[in-house]
């Protein structure tokens, strides 16, 4: 992410140098901050109308019976998470830095130090940030977790799972800090900083709570729980997509035509994921499967939102079509092999994929940030050093997420309760946790 | 609102002055003018939105029978309110006034008297705002109000209601009336001029509607009428939620950096009603109720519509939290105590706390309009003149739309007739009125 | 379509002349380009956004036994369609020109030759709009298309049947070829050239495919084969209306006060058609029809497409009302006397209401093309010969299209397959092609 407390207008101008040509630069300088004011409030819109996708997307790939919840759970988790990133995670992450993370700018008393406008347009664009972070976790929780446990998780993670690691990765250019950044790591847009730190968490969290009842049989067999509104679940996937056009493009935080380049790259990755996925899915099941079809586009997104600023369209495609066969095997692999229940898929998408993601910007990069006049090739990457670096951040990323999810998830469920009683969980978490029914009126028929 | 026929782009560079430096004051004049279009523009659309929005709310709270008819009512008031809006309704609301209403500027053929084309910017903004309005009361007539009446009502609305008390609240930048503007009255995006001219036209159909067939038992007790879609009503307040981006940022209709800190403020407050209605609720019932927790988001966003430009992000924090608490209240007072039935609870949401957030202009906003350099206090305000002042906005709003609400839902009533026939009702206006079914395929059991 | 490689900000500021103003220009140049790279790419994100409501449309107002196939179909003509035309059809379009088609700038190695980054912004807006002919005929095949056979079509759309045709009608100031846009044809965002292309080879598709079993009984007569989703189907045509902003007002893809004035006459003529085949629906079967309002907002909205950007608003009304008549008659029409099985209706609202908007071009245009400082009346055309070259264009796309589009489904047809079994239609596409239900839990009548 490019991080600019001021937007860099005069370096973009910088022909217009001289002492009579001020005013002049004064004025160009106003005007593109006004310019990336307008752009990045409009990329954070977008990216928070991915909740919205989240949302359907979970609703619809689970069952009738849990819907109201998993949709309270996501309401809640942005709304718990607006409030604790305002008061605590901003700072953290983007504060003056005491070596491991921020320790100023709490509350935005005076944000950043200098009130400047532009401040609050960081602030609302890094909040959806978080927020998608903390969305990705209940997909993977779905159909069992106790509605008060859920919204404990989700003051942690705004407040300080996500900001603490997102301090490493992404503050150094505000406070000096950002090991991670400091070592040269590169995620653009948070294919590790946002999206595998949700899918690390996720898996903590579905091996904690353990699987759904009835979906491993006494024979430790899987056994497909089907999504109750698959229309529901591929609106959700259109708004994603929609809304990533918001995540990657306006992580350049700057009006100008480097955003078409990004959404370039995302559009292509994205495409590339939800062809390669079905293809694969057709290999293997014999028929074209939608679920997966679905999460391959969700996986080329969370692939190409490091690499998107520093990969050719090629590079682009390729990496795409790589996150799509990805993510049908892991899904598959974490079903079957590793036991571990995650009723859509979110570990694979955005913990496994951004994994991957991350790791292509070491393969795909040009050597120079801005380096794609050639794009004949699809490796021309920085080199060893620069891959060894992505795995360092990667690795970082799960020890933190996962160990902490681990932690974190234990304590909830020994203290206030984690999973929802048998009784609650086969009659649905709707009645039990909410007392009322996603459709009334309709006859659903409960498929465990 | 800030009105601005010509954007103010000379003032916002106010020190490139000096004869020489006129080109450079005419591009930058013309520049940031682009921007704001832009910027109101892509605002526009995104108020445009938060029609599917509504139709989404209403259709998921109501029931599966009815379905069809609120849709198209949706669709049709916004349908005829873009028509009537733009040959009467925005000449009454900003064109050359008599004291009490604009006299030019219909069908715009001479829009505003300059021909300029910020001026169509300006007529699209304002359109999807009197659109706003007109939705509003759907929710609260559904399930039993006849077609046509409906459509009557929505010309209305925006050819008459609405446009002539935004001339008073709104319009005197422009033409010199305005007395409550002149008075000092604040509402920067509406929470009085759209929100409750809405929730009290709609409290006005709905009492001189009266209540569902079975809504209210001989016992004159209240009986829950479920909702039958949660997931489209909670993908509706996703939209709202994310239109309203559009609502208030975009009612500065100037691109800076504004937009980034009213963005904020917006946030929060929406952020804070969803928890403040979940808890209530939990409260009073027991369980965390998934209608109250999405109606205090809308609290929340309807609240801080007034004030979100002149409170800090603490003081917008605090009019989201009062909202929810508000909201969940007044939801239950107005069913179980004055047994008016609203099946959305459209009038507590827009009625009740677009007062609230009016009123909360007089106790939090900073004494300047831009004085939030201090935000440490909640409570610095601007004196119990303006709490006055903000007083006799929200009494004359109510005044204007519910009598006049009251009169025109009576002449309605007993010229083309108001209510469906009690057959139609049972067997559901979607069959009755439109002679289709919204779920063809689907068992859907009538609740009622 | 304004084509801008380079976007005219010069010209715009054509009155800050002279050698010592260099400085200026070149800065007001670059901050216009970097508005124009602004706007274009979010009008791009809104028109991306049109996928899903073309899905959700589709998926409603279809069975539910084929909801899954008709979204599969939807994400795979969109993620085919992005690659076939990165790779392919970009350069037919718009790369140097052989006379009938481009033959360079194929997956942009040296797009369009400059490597300016406003290219990639172009690029992004020129696929979504590739992506949106071709989701078009899904609509119109529904039912009884097998999967295979319509991902053969997905690439043949993208990679050569739009883009050719768009070469000639939008490729000229480019390349010099576009023989349409040099008779002086005019279709500004692409009534035409984007959504009678998808018609016309919709209406192709249907008629190769033949009706959905039991929609035309022995009688002959046509039987109505319900919905299943109406409340989908709405949300579409509010998502489809809202992504117009970006298709419509995009297509300027500069970003000035002209967005206004198209966004204004966009929203009427989307008003206008739904109010009047609502109308129009109401008098034929005596009750207001969901579905033919909702179309006939789309039919508006297509209408506009054409001549949004020469036409005043109250051509616009115009237009949009008489688009609204036509698009009833139409589907009345094509399924009573054709007996061309169209389930969404999309030939008559793409392909018909294409060719009337790029008509009324030719009806309704000031003589030049921004000359609408009077509006008092809707008729001052270009004249008979403006007319007659509207005609050449609106024949030469249906020749194109349609044609073309008989050959290559029947080929399809003949070698790996066009239509699903008997079997596979009567149980649904969703369990035939891809072994899922849309609705797992739900109890689904099947309607046939």
């Amino acid at each position: 992410m490019l991080i600019l407390v001021v937007a860099p207008a005069g370096r973009v101008f910088a022909e217009s140098g001289g002492a009579d040509t001020s005013a002049l630069d004064a004025a160009v300088e106003k005007l593109q901050t006004n310019i990336n004011v307008v752009w990045t409030c409009v990329a954070a819109f977008l990216v928070f109308f991915m909740q919205a996708g989240f949302a359907m997307v979970e609703a619809g790939f689970t069952r009738a019976k849990n819907a109201v919840n998993i949709l309270m759970k996501n309401l809640m988790d942005f709304s718990i998470g607006t409030i604790a990133f305002f008061l605590v995670g901003f700072g953290l992450m983007f504060g003056a830095t005491n070596g491991l993370f921020g320790t100023t700018d709490f509350a935005i008393k005076n944000i950043l130090g200098d009130g400047e406008s532009w401040n609050y347009s960081f602030l609302i664009f890094q909040t959806v940030f978080a927020g998608t972070a903390a969305t990705i976790v209940s997909g993977a929780m779905a159909g069992r977790t106790k509605f008060k446990g859920y919204l404990v998780y989700s003051v942690f993670i705004c407040a300080f799972i996500y900001p603490i690691f997102g301090s490493w990765a992404w503050g150094s250019l505000l406070n000096g800090g950002g090991w991670l950044e400091n070592l040269g790591f590169v995620d653009f847009a948070g294919s590790t900083v946002v999206h595998s730190i949700g899918g690390w968490l996720a898996l903590a969290g579905a091996i904690v709570l353990g699987p759904r009842l009835g979906k491993y049989g006494p024979d430790k067999k899987s056994r497909a729980i089907l999504g109750h509104n698959i229309p529901l679940a591929a609106l959700g996937v259109f708004i994603l997509w929609f809304g990533w056009f918001g995540f990657n493009p306006g992580s350049t935080t700057v009006g100008n035509g480097e955003i078409g380049r990004v959404a370039v790259t995302t559009n292509l990755a994205a495409a590339a994921g939800a062809i390669a996925a079905m293809l694969v899915s057709w290999i293997i099941s014999k028929k074209p499967d939608a679920s997966m079809s679905l999460n391959g586009a969700l996986a080329g997104l969370v692939a190409i939102t490091a690499p998107c600023y520093t990969v050719t369209p090629m590079g682009a495609l390729a990496i795409g079509l790589i996150a799509g066969v990805i993510v049908v095997l892991s899904v598959l692999f974490i079903d079957n092999v590793l036991k571990v229940d995650d009723p859509v898929g979110a570990v694979s998408v955005h913990g496994v994929c951004g994994a991957w993601g991350t790791l292509a910007c070491g393969l795909f990069n040009a050597e120079g940030v801005l380096g794609i006049g050639d794009n004949t090739g699809l490796f021309y990457g920085g080199g060893f050093k620069q891959l060894g670096v992505q795995l360092v951040g990667i690795a970082a990323c799960f020890a933190w997420a996962f160990i902490i999810g681990l932690i974190m998830f234990t304590v909830i469920k020994k203290t206030i309760g984690l999973r929802a009683s048998a009784d609650e969980e086969l009659k649905g978490l709707d009645i039990g946790e909410h007392g009322m029914e996603a459709y009334s009126g309709f006859q659903v028929f409960s498929t465990t």
